[in-house]
């Protein structure tokens, strides 16, 4: 599988997380070509600030091995992650971390912050991976909220 | 109850992290006066990297508020926060954050990252409460576990 066939799945977790009612960011988590971690937002059906796409799918990983320590393991999401995420990728040593659209307003790799510049455990970074696909499920979201 | 009184509370729940095994942080949400939510490091036990205490105390005033906006709250830790932690509170919108020790290693407020500053939705900040003994927890924890 391509980064592109990994962040399509990451895609199918956002999607629906749209259908729950929640921003649509979905994450999955590889180790050795398996998905062994998915997430989605759950923010606002769990009444819970850390139900970030990203950490979901952390957790489902750090469960699935058996350990917290994802030394080894790539992430792919399909939004930039906020500041608590990149800090949660941090904490879980994950090795590799892809993300399709940027995050002007909250984006901590690249955009509002750049947290990752100069420290030593960050993850290997890429980024734009099907990046109109991921932006356009936020853009089509929102939207369709201003319209109620 | 005066902000020693609560960090007092906050260093009663790190002590039973390090009983558990787990580095002793602690946290604890005030509303209205009231306790809402307690935390501690969770990490080893739950093999969750977002088992921090102040996403548990978070987490815990979320359900008792019945709403993850915890505007109106305070937060007391016994440790500067890390990047995931300083972004969980910034995503909580708590007003204000009260902590101890400083964390020269991982501290995203003051020390490592200064990540709150010119952050329009950060809370309100204090530190140095109950410095000492909250350092100390920390210091007997690792000394104990070289020890071994």
């Amino acid at each position: 599988m391509t980064e592109t066939d990994y962040m399509q799945l990451a895609i199918e977790e956002a999607k629906k997380a749209a259908e729950a009612g929640e921003v649509p960011v979905g994450a999955v988590v590889v180790y050795r070509d398996k998905i062994i971690g998915k997430g989605r937002n759950t923010r606002e059906n769990d009444l819970d600030i850390s139900g970030h796409a990203e950490i979901k799918a952390l957790q489902m990983a750090a469960k699935a091995l058996g350990r917290w320590s994802l030394e080894g393991c790539r992430l792919y999401v399909t939004l930039e992650p906020c500041l608590m995420c990149a800090g949660a990728i941090l904490q879980s040593r994950v090795s590799s971390l892809c993300f399709g659209a940027k995050d002007a307003k909250e984006g901590a790799i690249v955009s509002k912050h750049h947290v990752y510049d100069g420290e030593k455990g960050a993850p290997l970074l890429s980024f734009g991976v099907a990046e109109e696909a991921c932006a356009e499920l936020l853009t089509t979201f929102f939207s369709k909220q201003r319209n109620r």
